[in-house]
């Protein structure tokens, strides 16, 4: 090992993510280190896998969160659902707009307020909904396959105190 | 609290996130419990952090860490810094033509393979990259306020074993 392999070799106790290990040659300096880095980086690995997950059902994942929210809260609003889940109005729309069109999601006028729209889901969106959240699980298993439970309800505390 | 109200509670020992806190009156079923959501939820915020910190100094993520890497490995080729980014080389070219024009980097022919380009920093590129990595010492500082080093390290080793 070249001196230079050797300064850039990352100390035992450092967690390397593994698109350190395959670009050991190149010095990552502190990066691997910063928990916004090392979140980023696994964030995008396992949402590749989510979207790839998803696509066999030509579902995009901000349709899925749609389609489970529009299930688990009938006779919610529209712009309610949108703001839950983050996604910007104008954007939402589009996408309903789009789910009404496959079939999957019918828009009802609210009883309570004629000017907005409840959203529900028709049979085929219930059918694949179903599906996507077998899938999901899948998804979820695969990821966390090397954590135990105990290790998986760590990390989403440690998460959830971060995102405060 | 009303029927409906106590049944989208969550139980007291799971973690929520807090833009789940925000939206208590919309039931978003196994999300908040799912790696992957509370992960994406999170990176998000904290991405949003990040972002504003660098764009004080006109910088984006992607520039910031292309700084770091052209600083800590002299001699490399443009296309091992892209590699260990993971950054298509197209968009890597023009995020170097952007940073040249700024006077940050300079690319200079390669003495051992004259078709490729070797980085560098400009006297001008290392001053700002020392006040970037203050200002993201601190994002991090301010990330992670509320863990100790050992849950930091915790943290950095569950999600290194989720990437793996």
């Amino acid at each position: 090992m070249s001196r230079a392999r050797r300064a850039l070799a990352p100390s035992p106790d450092t967690p390397v993510p593994p698109a350190v290990e395959a670009d050991l040659r190149v010095d990552l300096g502190p990066l691997p280190n910063l928990v916004g880095y090392a979140m980023r980086r696994t964030q995008v690995a396992v949402f590749a896998d989510f979207i790839a997950t998803l696509s066999e059902l030509g579902l995009r994942p901000a349709q899925f969160s749609a389609l489970l929210l529009i299930d688990r809260n009938p006779g919610r609003k529209q712009s309610e659902i949108a703001e839950a889940l983050g996604i910007q109005r104008p954007n939402f729309v589009a996408m309903m707009d789009e789910m009404d069109r496959r079939g999957l999601t019918r828009r009802l006028t609210s009883e309570t307020d004629r000017r907005s729209y409840v959203l529900e889901l028709t049979e085929a969106g219930r059918t694949l909904l179903e599906r996507a959240v077998e899938l999901v699980s899948e998804h979820e298993a695969r990821i966390t396959r090397d954590l135990s439970r105990d290790e998986v309800d760590l990390l989403l505390g440690l998460l959830a105190r971060i995102a405060n």
